[in-house]
């Protein structure tokens, strides 16, 4: 044990972390998945004859959809015929043929509502001889808004505030998102039949799931309008909410207004999608790099969900694993985890999870040599700070002892921002347009 | 994947499990590192003379050193010239040549300090040519109970309640209870003394530090009275304590009182400790079932520690790989981690670490194929109950739903017990006369 010096493993957690980003970067993504030769689109192996197609449209919402269409404009130039996205404010890029629109993040808006409706009405307007290349990324649902037909967004809003106020799970949440938009849960594809439509979905979910990223425009939803009623009367907020939701779901119910589309509609027959970026790619990446260092890599999960402080025991249980018995593997190692923890604020400290995680961490692993912890977003931020998550080691709790902090006192208070600000050891990354959840990693030598 | 059915996968996660407390049986634990040769007693592979010991003596003070004397008069007959240890109520076993005591546990009692009175006379009588073999394990610290001269059971019983209310941690919780002892902290090593000292531990610790498995005996200590005395006066507590305690380390700090035995004491030339059942142990035979059985083995780690439910959903994340990617292994798999969870009690249900664990994992575990969780304690009870720890799959949260019960409350209340007892899911193992913690087994096929 001990192969590199504390410093050199920081910079190589550094290292490994860049290169992980790097093959989630929205634009590296895109070629990666898409590749022009002479007369066709090769997308993630398919085939798609140009020839075939009279015009080729852009779509899509989400925070990396700029960069995502701009790698497609750079690769087709003026085959594309037009198009529309949907971003956060800040989040755009200049584009030639496509169109940017900007909407509210995380609460949606009325610039979002513009914005989707020109898109809607861009795909209803294609044809069975055109192509919708439809971009998703994280953000999509907020910024993919269009309230159904007689509903407005805040009535819209008011529903969806009083469910998550019930403590309604996701998976009833996006029901009810479902059933009360015209672009949600498949509706987009609906739309755009008869023309084929391609989905580059860049995913920010744990589990991957293409329903669950920007509540699935594009593809089949399995939940109906009998559901949403019962998930609102379930928890007792049907006389609650406006009449315009609840008109809208009771003709939804008695079919009056067209489901959303389940996997044997037709449009499906003309819609298929491809991941782009996921977890597990940035993990593959970073995981090739701890090698090339001279690690041996290990990537136990893409999937981890939990509170953060209680996540960093049981990661490094494992690491101390590492270091007296060599299970799972012995050292030098990588151990890899992504996902998305969450914290449960108990103090008035500042901070996020990724901070709070690699606090943890080092307070587990206080007195440890040769180990070193790194946990950032791969967005580049991390809760309401500028720094994307922070790097430590096993004498990073002495060192801020020493320094007359008490680091159990600033986890209690949730306020791993300053403690890795005293001690110079946040990332920052600035935004970096992308998003596939976090990285959590410890290295071993 | 499906190699397997879940029923087959049931019986082979007992197995395994089996397989794993086999390993640390104590008779297995002591046979395994305790042979006899001719003319010489093999212990860990040193070799001990017999011709050059006068008389050989058994001690110790634990839940399993019952079985672990026994495995040693079979084994030495009447080359045993005595012996005392004291276990706990119910955990003795016919002896021939060695006295047991029975002593309170976890409260200590009278009759553990009976006990360790009984031991401390022996050992101080044995001499240069005498070996004493001292048998630990879990349990050992309140059953080997000699409070220091001057210092009543309940004055001592008093300081340790009030430290334990300030949110001691452990390292302090020993540094004070060593130093109101006569036979922790190495004490027990120094009254040998110049007999030589074997001891054979069986670890119910995370890491398996040999001076806190029962607050360490007969291994050096590095803690001080002055160190004793500022942790109880940090916490503001000195002026509560008993009279009699204040004195005691008053007179330590002048130097009045020797200091526990550093590891530069003459008592420690003589001395040498194996650690013949861990948790590792347990894990690396139950690894090598998996294995006979078809699955690809993986002990992540020894050393879980953190709230059940959480710690849970950290190791379905990796299992949920297994399935979607095949890292860190593919299917069949055998997932395995060891230690101990806690349980932050929310509700007035009944349950125990392992069993909370299990139903937390079904949970996340919902709908899953080819997925079994099975969690116990080696000890064979789990909390206030009759039963080890329980085991799950896939369909266990929708057979309990279909029976009425409602997974989530029974998590709430924290009433993982009957929520398994409608499922007659239980492990029931009875006493196992070990403890090396606690099995997490995640199998994927």
């Amino acid at each position: 044990m001990g192969d590199f010096t504390i410093q050199q493993m920081r910079q190589q957690a550094l290292e490994i972390f860049n290169a992980g980003l790097k093959a989630v970067n929205p634009i590296e993504a895109i070629h990666r998945h898409v590749q022009l030769s002479d007369d066709a689109l090769l997308i993630a192996g398919r085939r798609f004859e140009l020839k075939t197609f009279e015009r080729i449209f852009i779509v899509g919402a989400g925070k990396a959809v700029a960069p995502m269409a701009k790698a497609l404009e750079d690769l087709l130039g003026e085959r594309i015929a037009s198009g529309v996205i949907v971003v956060k404010e800040g989040h755009g890029l200049p584009l030639k043929r496509v169109k940017i629109c900007e909407g509210g993040h995380p609460v949606p808006d009325e610039g979002g509502v513009r914005g989707t409706d020109e898109i809607l009405s861009l795909v209803t307007e294609a044809g069975a001889t055109d192509l919708v290349i439809c971009l998703i990324s994280g953000g999509g649902s907020a910024l993919l808004i269009a309230p159904s037909e007689g509903i407005g967004l805040k009535d819209k809003q008011e529903a969806t505030k009083l469910l998550l106020a019930c403590g309604a799970n996701i998976h009833e949440l996006n029901t009810v998102r479902k059933h009360l938009s015209r672009s949600k849960g498949g509706r987009l594809a609906r739309a755009s039949y008869p023309a084929t439509v391609v989905s580059l979905i860049l995913s920010d979910v744990v589990g991957d799931d293409l329903d669950v990223i920007g509540s699935g425009p594009t593809v089949p939803d399995s939940s109906n309008f009998q559901e949403t009623e019962q998930i609102l009367k379930g928890y007792e907020i049907w006389d609650d909410l406006p009449i315009s939701i609840r008109n809208h779901i009771e003709r939804g119910v008695n079919g009056e207004i067209e489901d959303t589309p389940k996997s044997d509609d037709r449009a499906f027959q003309r819609s298929s999608a491809v991941l782009v970026g996921t977890n597990l790619q940035a993990m593959l990446a970073a995981s090739k790099q701890a090698e090339q260092l001279g690690y041996q890599p290990l990537i136990l999960t893409t999937k981890v969900e939990g509170e953060a402080r209680e996540v960093a025991k049981v990661h490094t249980a494992i690491v101390k694993e590492v270091l007296s018995s060599g299970n799972p593997i012995s050292a030098p190692a990588c151990v890899l985890f992504g996902g998305e923890t969450t914290v449960t604020l108990q103090g008035d400290g500042k901070g996020g999870r990724n901070q709070e995680y690699a606090l943890a961490s080092a307070l587990a692993l206080e007195g440890q040599d040769h180990v070193v912890v790194l946990s950032a977003g791969t967005d580049g931020t991390d809760g309401p700070t500028d720094a994307a998550g922070a790097i430590a080691d096993g004498a990073s709790v002495a060192r801020a002892r020493k320094k007359g902090i008490d680091p159990q006192d600033y986890l209690r208070r949730n306020d791993s921002y300053n403690f890795f600000k005293h001690l110079d050891d946040h990332i920052i990354t600035g935004p970096t347009r992308t998003n596939v959840m976090d990285i959590y990693m410890l290295l071993v030598s």
